[in-house]
């Protein structure tokens, strides 16, 4: 209609981004104190302080909504980038260290992965689905490098490695979230042991 | 007030059992078809032939009424017992086999292990806390037993691999559920060798 591009940085448009971003950095904040309890999206507007139209009108469902907390809480490195020479486990490590912190994101994986799991959540699927194939491949590149470097046993699949390391990080996570003497750090490292390149002095 | 004890097998308590037995042997089945999608008690009444306050009444809250599918269904032998002197791995890729059969009840699994981690949801907590223990517990000791005869490696804590394989069942579980490309089986042959006991032949 206008020569002015969709995204230009003035005008109703650009106020409705700063909008969006105003309500997702809020509930943000209201998902990290409170954990996220798959509750109405009436009950969340009222906890961010908008209308429940505002929320439907930027976000569509809540669901689109859980899942763009997460997204958005990723991007701004609540998970610090790991240096490539580190193993797949010490990444799981760094993870389950820096989800200690931060109890309703942790939930609110489990959440969205759960809902993935069901019919009817095509948001929650895509989320969960691209997010697994991702990790999957970053890992399995990250398998490559520390076998070529002597750190990682050769004689594994690396895609079967990333696949293993994952279950572990998401599955240990949860036992130790319903029981805190669930053995996540044993188990952890119990994995990192089994992983690593036999050692040239070892007996 | 009378002497008949409370369990009788005849008048109003014996016909209260037998309906909630009913009920329940028909959500089993809309469940194993369709899914558990967490909806409200409502819709699944509708689904199952009862009013919601038949439901209520028997099962006290929706939340209530998925645990007692999952418990009675796992009661039921949809796992069958695997001999003792099966690795925990074993068990597990049975699981997965007959977990194929019945996409359903996975789906609730994740469902009633993503409640349980939220707040608000004591019925899902106490079950799923409970489950993990008992689990945690059964394969540690089977692990004992496997390391004993000489099937799995010795230098390994058993509750630490207990704890580990049920992370990577349930996560790798996911993963596949979302992406039949994600290496499950390939996965837990890969523990399954790491775990193994080294062969007195081998170079």
């Amino acid at each position: 209609m206008s020569e002015k591009p969709a995204a230009n940085a003035r005008g109703p448009y650009a106020k409705g981004v700063a909008r969006r971003q105003e309500i997702l950095d809020r509930a943000i904040e209201v998902f990290a104190e409170r954990g996220s309890d798959r509750t109405s999206l009436r009950a969340i507007a009222q906890e961010v302080g908008v209308t429940h139209a505002a929320l439907t009108h930027y976000f569509g469902s809540l669901e689109e909504l859980l899942v763009e907390v997460y997204r958005e809480s990723e991007r701004r490195g609540d998970r610090l980038p790991v240096p490539p020479g580190e193993t797949p486990l010490d990444m799981v490590k760094h993870w389950a260290e820096s989800n200690r912190q931060v109890a309703g994101l942790v939930q609110l994986y489990s959440t969205l992965v759960a809902a993935a799991l069901e019919e009817g959540h095509p948001a929650a699927r895509d989320f969960a689905t691209e997010r697994f194939a991702r990790v999957r491949n970053d890992l399995a590149e990250r398998v490559v490098r520390n076998q070529q470097d002597g750190r990682l046993r050769a004689d594994v699949d690396p895609h079967a490695v990333a696949a293993l390391v994952i279950a572990a990080s998401d599955g240990l996570q949860t036992q130790w979230l319903l029981d805190p003497d669930a053995p996540q750090d044993a188990a952890l490292s119990l994995l990192e042991t089994l992983l690593a390149a036999p050692q040239p002095d070892a007996r």
